[in-house]
């Protein structure tokens, strides 16, 4: 091979005519679903590993009308949580041969555009994660016949799939553990006005502290943080302990939360965790587990939430009509100190 | 419009009568360089956004044979450093009309898929962050004469550009700071081998070691981690504090490694930070800030390093041959507790 031919793209025809067969021949050695001989399949991937061919799948989607590409709408890739959703979600995708198109919602000037460039790639599908754009975003996908699944989000889209961590469970098992370690005067702090994923953690928590074994503990604040960060959780902090009764059980909807509460409370007034203040938190991001917190939580199961998510696209994306169907992941207690 | 019209594409072609055009000046409405009355365009705009019409992308790029994707290979988004760089990567991207797709190098059974499949989608560029797969790799996408860009690498491969973080004065940097705050049996710590950033930052602490103004100060101990996590500070503070001469002061090429020496460090062995040791990372990560260990470390300036890529992959685009060129970002040191 002269090194001008090396610089440009090989072509299906040049793999026929290495390989001796047609150019259809070609295309059917690479789609996985068509029918051809195993010998011919063979002598075709012999001669396009010859000539370091590669499939054109820009032209591959052209034809078929159909992509492999599926758009992943996130935002805040510093939140740990959500990167690890996020690795997650790009293996399960790749698993299944799908091309992770990936949106980080972040910046609103860019997230329209964005969003208009994944229908101008004709996606397949669409995955939108927590504090992701409204759902009116998903309304539009649903509009071209391109599924939708949610993680972590409000179910209420008719069309849309749902994917969900064991929010009820989990937020009563934190109130059922703070509880059994002894707190009485109990408090939730999360984004319980702008997130889904808070507002059911902070009603599951009310609740499991209604029950019977928890009657002597009572709810004494909720904070409604305006989102899920360090900071947030430092602000929160400084309401709950600056004045009034100060409680002795805080259950936080994220760790990124519970971090902040536990810096203000041991920094700004002087409190020991756990022995003044058991604290526990949401997702096991990497920092729960360090020394200076080794805070008590609930681990999401990123890769169940991802493959559930893949799992239901993959369905819809064969049959796109249908009712709306939810599926539930379950969360794991991790004990650490911080509620002991 | 009926429903059945609303859930169908929307063709070039519906916008062009409509608009009462021909096709071709649907087309040139939508191409940002080409040549078309404003009244003409408006038009076009005007039923394009009654009909819902989505310009073809895929089509677009086959018949220009000129994608406008970007393949960008990263690893470990858990490490927040690396998340905050790909937030930073897509948003420069994206405001040059770039689309990025984005390829886990975290899984050694998919990275190879993966950047097949980036060859197959025509990519056109690449983007190769720290801790992604080896350099031949970028080789296959410079024989394609794919430009490539490697943030944070080693430079030595012709025909590709480079971005690094100024590790040399960062390095210096901390090895004067800790010899001013009174350090003086010091300690590197960092995937010497491994990586290609913690060797120059290695190598510019000794050198910074050697210099007049730090003479009466020794570099006791280099510990290479096998890479940068929070689990590789706690081994390597256990191997520097076990046993010999114990270092009062410590340069680390991560703060995650950072974050672990400091855990160990008190936990372990009732070290005070920074009285009995002092501590300077390289990154500056949200934890960096928390108050469990307000962290002294050098910020490396993502959206710096993101923009110059961007910059020198949009040039490499337009004109591929031509030497590789590199570019060098400054860091800023961020004084907190761990070295004060």
């Amino acid at each position: 091979m002269t090194d001008k031919e090396r610089k440009t793209w090989v072509t299906a025809s040049d793999v026929a005519v290495r390989a001796g067969v047609s150019r259809s021949a070609v295309s059917r050695a690479f789609s996985p679903t068509a029918s051809i001989a195993p010998e011919t399949r063979e002598r075709v991937m012999v001669a396009a590993r010859a000539l370091g061919y590669q499939v054109n799948l820009i032209a591959r989607d052209m034809i078929t009308q159909r992509s492999s590409m599926i758009g992943v709408v996130t935002a805040g890739f510093e939140n740990p949580f959500r990167a690890r959703l996020l690795s997650d979600l790009m293996a399960a995708l790749g698993q299944r041969a799908f091309t992770p198109l990936v949106t980080n919602a972040d910046d609103p000037h860019q997230v329209r555009q964005s969003l208009e460039r994944l229908l101008s790639y004709r996606i397949a599908g669409l995955v939108m994660t927590s504090a992701s754009p409204p759902l009116s975003v998903a309304r539009q996908y649903l509009d071209h016949r391109i599924p939708v699944v949610m993680i972590n989000r409000d179910a209420n889209l008719p069309g849309a799939d749902v994917v969900v961590s064991d929010n009820a469970a989990g937020a009563a098992h934190a109130a059922q553990q703070l509880v059994r370690a002894g707190a009485r005067r109990l408090a939730f702090v999360g984004p319980r006005t702008a997130s889904y994923s808070a507002r059911s953690r902070a009603d599951a928590f009310a609740q499991g502290l209604q029950r019977g074994d928890a009657f002597d503990a009572t709810l004494v604040r909720v904070i409604d943080t305006r989102s899920d960060t360090h900071a947030c959780g430092i602000d929160a902090a400084r309401q709950l302990f600056a004045s009034g009764e100060r409680p002795d059980g805080v259950f936080c909807s994220s760790d990124l939360l519970a971090l902040g509460v536990i810096d203000a409370a041991r920094d700004a007034f002087g409190l020991r965790v756990p022995d003044d203040l058991r604290v526990i938190g949401f997702d096991d991001i990497p920092a729960a587990a360090y020394d200076a917190y080794r805070l008590t939580t609930l681990r999401q199961d990123t890769q169940g939430l991802a493959h559930a998510a893949v799992d239901l696209l993959a369905d819809r994306i064969q049959t796109f009509d249908g009712v709306s169907r939810t599926c539930v992941v379950p969360v794991t207690h991790v004990a650490r100190h911080s509620c002991a």
